[in-house]
């Protein structure tokens, strides 16, 4: 692992890493944050972010106005980037497929198959790497994420039962399976046989007996995506059938952007800090 | 005046504007954001930041973490750009001169003379604009700013005695004829005769007799321009000398960053709330 940059910030360390991946078989790049806490030589509790279309690391990193509340609250806080980089991977034109729209799925079409294997690499190799590399205890684990990011967050949890204690989710695509975004990129990524699909969808995982114990959402009232890509109703339901303690807040006037999302990440923060603590 | 955009955020709205500029004759874009409390009908303390060399307005906008305590504290935030924009514009290929470096002087040497007349945009034009287009109360305004946009802070300060109720700056160059940044920018907008840069060189203003009542300046430790650029020291032995109440606090292990700003943004607004209040 290289360190790229390291930035006093918050009486912390905001640090940008780079690595090589064996999931991805590419380099790949992530940012942590280490709250002054990390001095103390403990380790503590963890969020993951996973970002949305088109994004890299930076985007939280330089948006997320996350850094006061870990600080305050003693907070790691790690994003991934949102799919392999890099001249040799393929790609495509379009801004929600190929580089920046992994889906965090290991990809089994091809040409995606070898490099597009962001599930493997999110759930298993960065988390690995992290714990070993920085001061985390990875029994208090929480995860959240935007958008695309907020599907991946969903997802990984609704996957990994007891991994996290905490999830929260920024306007996420909730269930990909039945949205342009999501129908184009599974369809690409996994091909056209729609029962693959079901486990990287939300709704459709909850369906098909997955729980969480609770779940914090945000969306926007005025995001243009709300209606056709992120359906949030789609969730409300099939927590409230399961049982799953859903806090879904339709936030008035706020749209899709980091505008939004950095109004309500300290929020956020502190939901996950209380089930971490 | 236009609206670029607008976006809800931590209750306010962010705006990014464009008008048609006199002083400078061509387009200037600058961000604004509006605290809830502007809701209520009133008018509202205003904080001017000025930025710094290579940036927009948007770097504040998006990396200065201000729209929580501006939101808190019922404050506008202001944000103009470092210099006029555009085709027709000169510039050089240089990141310390030209397009983002005006100074915040007028120039009088060709070819800038025309267009870089930003000391009286950013200290006439667009507080008349502002005032008018928006809920400030002009009665009650701060300034504050980021390395060069520090030197401008101070130096519109020093020279508008009364305007402003508090005057802080992030890593400011506070002696510009002094240090390569400035003697550079200064001699090429005014020309070689050094006492024409006086007037926009903080502690020569202060040497020359202007005051201020008190002023907060932060600076980092680890900032790789502070003894060559910014050179804090000389503000302090000049406030020392002139009797001006100068809190300098040189932040441990911090950079020139925006994740050094970002650190004591709020500090700074808490600060320009008291006095503004």
């Amino acid at each position: 692992m290289e360190i790229v940059s390291e930035n006093r910030s918050h009486g912390g360390r905001q640090i940008v890493a780079k690595h090589g991946s064996s999931s991805t078989s590419t380099g790949m790049t992530f940012s942590i944050f280490l709250p002054p806490q990390a001095e103390g030589g403990g380790k503590l509790p963890v969020v993951w972010f996973l970002s949305g279309l088109t994004c890299s690391p930076m985007n939280v990193t330089e948006k997320g106005e996350y850094r006061a509340a870990c600080a305050e609250l003693g907070l790691v806080f790690v994003a991934p980037d949102t799919s392999p980089r890099g001249d040799d991977v393929p790609d495509v034109e379009d801004y929600d497929f190929g580089k920046g729209a992994s889906f965090y799925v290991d990809a089994t079409e091809e040409p995606w198959a070898k490099n597009f294997r962001m599930w493997t690499y999110a759930t298993e190799e960065l988390p690995a790497l992290v714990g070993q590399e920085f001061p985390v205890d990875i029994a208090r684990q929480g995860i959240t994420g935007h958008s695309m990011g907020g599907h991946g967050a969903l997802t990984v949890a609704l996957r990994n039962p007891g991994r996290f204690r905490s999830v929260s989710a920024f306007s996420p695509i909730v269930a990909p399976s039945r949205v342009p975004w999501g129908a184009k990129a599974l369809g690409g990524y996994l091909g056209e046989d729609e029962q693959a699909w079901r486990r990287h969808d939300a709704v459709a995982l909850i369906e098909d007996g997955a729980r969480l114990p609770e779940l914090l959402v945000d969306v926007g009232s005025d995001d243009p995506y709300l209606d056709n890509q992120l359906r949030p109703e789609l969730l409300e339901r099939a927590c409230a059938d399961a049982g799953i303690a859903l806090t879904l807040r339709r936030q008035p006037g706020y749209d899709h952007s980091y505008y939004f999302v950095s109004s309500f990440m300290a929020n956020h923060l502190r939901w996950h800090s209380q089930r971490l603590s």
